[in-house]
């Protein structure tokens, strides 16, 4: 495999970057030729300071990156509240007992008070810089940022460190304003994509994108994100003008993830149409397995989302709940197991080691371009 | 370009296949390599019949299709209702009203009473099975429909007259109960195309399609339909899975198009988010240019849809009045313009002679997988 640009600035072998919460997939990711990204927003900076070092122990020397979030807007509700103590008791009760009655339809017993997240980080700006700064002190050779534009900090930092600056985007816009401030690499996400996302799908935002930027007189490498799950689907987001593939729900599918095997059972029963774009986890429009949860939010009479982190401080302890309760048998708590993960989900039959990931993902690129080639009569 | 099994099914020279409601579009692809295949459902039997001969007479000989539409399920509300005489007479005139408020807001004077399309076919069952027996009467190389299962007269009369049978699908469950069906090709059409579409992104449905039918055991070739205005992406669907890609938005920037200047115009200024899968035109979520119609349709407050056909019997007036107003200079007429249209209007950037898009296709098709070969070290 010859390397692309993309490759030399990062110092990947197979263009197949891979997001993950989970050290164990990133640092097999990058031993196997691929380029694992830590996800580090659920982590304390000492937490994280920690699972990368495990990772520099474990990675044999090959590259890897970090993903933190440092919104660029934060809402005028939450503004004011300076920390999680502050922002619980902002959560009018309601929100509390509607998630009780959530519960209880499922075999949950309410708690007389619900745990509100408050020793958690939450996504915050000074929370994403306070990662950042942890992050910058291993030896990693990427780093990526979504919710908006990539601080300036992050920017210097990389600039002085020789990191390149990754930056998730979902319309053609964002993506010119990432630019400008001086990202070097662009991730166009689709709204196929697990986690937050846009409208557009990665089909048509990833030309988009590549386009516009060229037009600007930007000369940055795009990765796309959103629905791949294949080395056939990573070689044809390259056909359409990506220098190479940004992946997440594939790896949740892995006996390493942090998921639970309910969700892993889940993700392979589940059908492409199975997830929702819903504001009911953080706050922000993410997508999602769609359970009753996000029937009862989202429903025309349902309670308005929370701003960031304010919801995430609401729907986290219940998820965990859940998830609890689903391990101890509760088979109506088990319908309300879900997660983040994309439309992709609809392609995973099984669950696979992330080395063979890794593997089935070159196979399957060599294939699809090998037999592109022959179709164009090429070869 | 070596052919694949779909161009042998078809006659295609290369597997691009141009669906238009405009003859000429149709002429001219077909005569260009690639396979126009004319919407039907605008045309009464007559209309459909003159369409053709001139086709047959344009075509030099070079395949081509029809594509009607034949609604597996009509609401019970209409079901009772013979004719579009009656079906007019039992809707409602609040949405008259409705449409007469959205008009008037934008300097369109209500007419005293509009006019309720009464002489158009509309979308029904009957309507589209009477089409398609004139479609059968030409040489046609292709039939194809949409909105449910092919109905069993299509797929016995395609059988008999070697016309392959095509459906279009959103979801892996209807191609599994299309191929059951017996239909020859499986378009599958992610959320982001113009028109009726599903729920499911393009690159996410389509190696879903093709797992699920070869799992199910059924050897049926799969196009790929939503979001493909290039030959990138036509290669990167190829990739993915398809033997050809099914377009659609990206004729209606031809000059050929049925389409107005106003429309074409709008299209070349407008971004991927510029698109809205609403009800408010069919009665079925379909994605068009958005406008202060869907707006004022789709808000919480805003009228329930009607069913099709009528829906389009109290939309379609109104659109063909928006046209009239907005070509005669009203600006605020002009807001209103809109068409089915898929999200890949944001790769529209001029508007080009349909043969020169044939061109451009091929011309991109080999370039990107040129570089793809390259890039995997195969040339």
């Amino acid at each position: 495999m010859s390397m692309n640009r993309l490759c030399a600035l990062t110092g990947a072998e197979f263009p197949l970057f891979a997001f993950s919460h989970c050290r164990d997939v990133v640092a097999a990711v990058s031993r196997a030729g691929g380029f694992g990204v830590l996800g580090a927003t659920r982590f304390t900076p000492e937490q994280l300071e920690e699972e990368l070092a495990w990772i520099d122990a474990h990675v044999d020397g090959a590259p890897y990156g970090v993903d933190v979030l440092v919104p660029e807007v934060v809402d005028p509700r939450v503004r004011e509240l300076a920390d999680n103590r502050s922002r619980a008791k902002a959560i009018d009760p309601s929100y509390q007992e509607f998630v009780n009655s959530v519960l209880g339809a499922h075999d949950i017993v309410p708690e007389s008070q619900m745990p509100i997240l408050a020793e958690r980080m939450g996504i915050t700006p000074e929370n994403g810089l306070a990662l950042m700064e942890v992050a910058f002190r291993h030896p990693i050779r990427l780093i990526a940022n979504a919710l908006g534009v990539a601080p300036a900090s992050m920017i210097t930092e990389g600039r002085k460190r020789g990191v390149p600056v990754a930056a998730l985007v979902g319309a053609k816009e964002h993506a010119i304003r990432q630019a400008e401030a001086g990202v070097d690499i662009i991730v166009a996400q689709g709204t196929e994509a697990g986690g937050h996302c846009g409208e557009v799908s990665t089909l048509v935002l990833v030309p988009e994108v590549v386009r516009a930027l060229e037009k600007a007189g930007h000369d940055i490498p795009v990765l796309a994100a959103g629905g791949i799950m294949t080395g056939g689907q990573m070689a044809g987001m390259m056909a359409a003008g990506a220098q190479g593939a940004w992946t997440g729900s594939v790896w949740l599918a892995t006996p390493e993830a942090e998921t639970s095997e309910a969700f892993r059972e889940k993700m392979v029963a589940a059908r492409s149409r199975d997830t929702v774009r819903s504001r009911s986890r953080t706050g922000k429009p993410a997508r999602q397995l769609n359970t009753p949860w996000h029937g009862a939010w989202d429903a025309p009479d349902g309670p308005r989302s929370l701003p960031m982190p304010l919801m995430g401080m609401v729907s986290e302890p219940a998820f965990a709940r859940i998830e609890r309760e689903a391990a101890a048998g509760n088979a109506k708590a088990r319908e309300l197991v879900s997660y983040f993960v994309g439309q992709g989900v609809g392609l995973v039959d099984q669950v696979r080691s992330s080395r063979q990931v890794v593997q089935d993902f070159r196979e399957e690129f060599i294939d699809a371009v090998t037999g592109l080639a022959s179709i164009a009569g090429i070869e």
